[in-house]
């Protein structure tokens, strides 16, 4: 069987899917994008995603090339012609091809990729059990992340300078040294039962799973405080965890190398992970 | 006669010439580019911007795909096979196509497009002649813009800004009030016979037609000062004007609707265009 991706219309050989040289994602990152986790053949809270990429859309007032009720099912048909289980879904939409000039296009046609990838998930595997560690790097991006562009450069580099430094995820300072969040999740850490995380701005990306996490937290009765916290707080902090779409809840052990807490998985990241997947929606 | 680009080692009908959808140049950013002015077939000061992509290449760790020796012969093909007389070339080199991943990915091969566009440059046209408006907002790009790379979204929303004040170009500020430098484009101006831009840091990108003037003026023998300036130094200012390599060197008439100046094309600009136009080299 060979994968199969949607672009622009058509389902086409992965392979062989192709877009112009022309397009505008392609010279100028002039598009938007959202990662769906698939469990069990099924979309993990589709509305929250489609609401954050149509918010997207609007900042950057590139119009959707499909209409908002076609898009899950062109998910649900990449799922199904890829015979994903669990896995990814990767979905990504462009102000469309144009003969290259910064200024918005007049008569171009937004494009769309969509890609599907079968992931093994195993909830409980070596990542989970041990935790990852964390490298701190300047936040290097642009002022507003909070809308989910392509303009993904600085992460990139930031998530290499972990991987060089033998860490899984990067966590990003301000210039006043605080976590603004991960290179691709969201950074969270907890202190005397208190569960801390950014609060939203135009400096974080408003994370799916990490407003889903809020809510069931909030839910259950934990005590939850939205603000900054620094390398000190980190350091002083009982656990640390990050959250995103295909990550879900996973516990933090080392940052720079030094030890949260007595350097284990956490009992709160364990909890949060069985809270998270008891409140996801599946559609 | 149909146009023709340079796609990862073949020239192809430019109607026919694509990417993979997993190019991380339309997933990331994750690439360079450059803009050569051809001038009568000739390629437009060919070694500075060589140098300039090598350098973005490096900081990136990106390989480039040909030979540097080969670079020329690429794009003197595209001219000679595109009829190109005036115009411009533009080429990005991306980090290749892998599947989707923040950090990098351990075997790609790096991309290149390369894309011939006929223009007829009249030195003298509308816009330079009566000069262009500018319109200021606020800089909200990344902190490593001395990188040429496709993390492009945040200029195309400022000259798009620009545009829909009627103005032609955007000049960004910086948190302290300070021009950085134009969407797509290095600022200027001239106050009692002193020529003024902002010197190269991580700030701005270090244009080539920039540093061929900068060379050119100090020759000349003209008294030049690299500092920053605000826009109270704008208002008070003689004359100003932008360079880019497709623009050369464009009078600024006004900004944010105030006139610099006496609201004409000022002397020095007229002057520094010629000198500007002595001084280039032709490959």
């Amino acid at each position: 069987m060979s994968r199969e991706a949607f672009v622009n219309g058509n389902y086409t050989d992965y392979n062989k899917s192709y877009i112009h040289i022309e397009d505008r994602g392609y010279q100028f990152a002039d598009g938007v994008y959202e990662v769906f986790a698939i469990l069990d053949s099924k979309i993990v809270d589709f509305d929250g995603h489609i609401k954050r990429l149509f918010r997207s859309l609007k900042e950057l007032r590139i119009t959707s090339p499909i209409q908002k009720e076609s898009y899950k099912f062109h998910i649900k048909e990449i799922i199904k012609r890829n015979v994903i289980k669990d896995g990814v879904v990767y979905l990504q939409v462009t102000r469309g091809v144009a003969s290259r000039d910064f200024k918005f296009p007049k008569n171009s046609k937004s494009s769309i990729v969509i890609i599907g990838k079968s992931i093994p998930f195993n909830y409980y595997n070596d990542n989970f059990s041990k935790g990852i560690n964390v490298k701190t790097t300047k936040d290097l991006r642009w002022k507003r992340v909070d809308i989910k562009s392509l303009n993904l450069l600085p992460p990139v580099l930031a998530k290499q300078y972990a991987v060089d430094n033998d860490c899984a995820e990067a966590w990003l300072l301000d210039e006043k040294g605080y976590i603004t969040e991960g290179s691709s999740s969201n950074a969270w850490i907890v202190k005397n039962k208190t569960v801390i995380t950014r609060p939203v701005s135009y400096s974080i990306l408003n994370g799916i799973t990490r407003s889903t996490l809020i809510n069931s937290l909030k839910k259950v009765g934990y005590k939850l405080v939205e603000r900054r916290f620094n390398l000190k707080d980190i350091k002083d902090a009982d656990e640390a965890f990050i959250t995103s779409a295909t990550q879900f809840v996973m516990p933090v052990t080392r940052v720079n190398n030094i030890k949260i807490g007595n350097g284990f998985v956490g009992k709160f990241a364990m909890l949060f992970k069985e809270i998270y997947f008891k409140s996801i929606s599946l559609s």
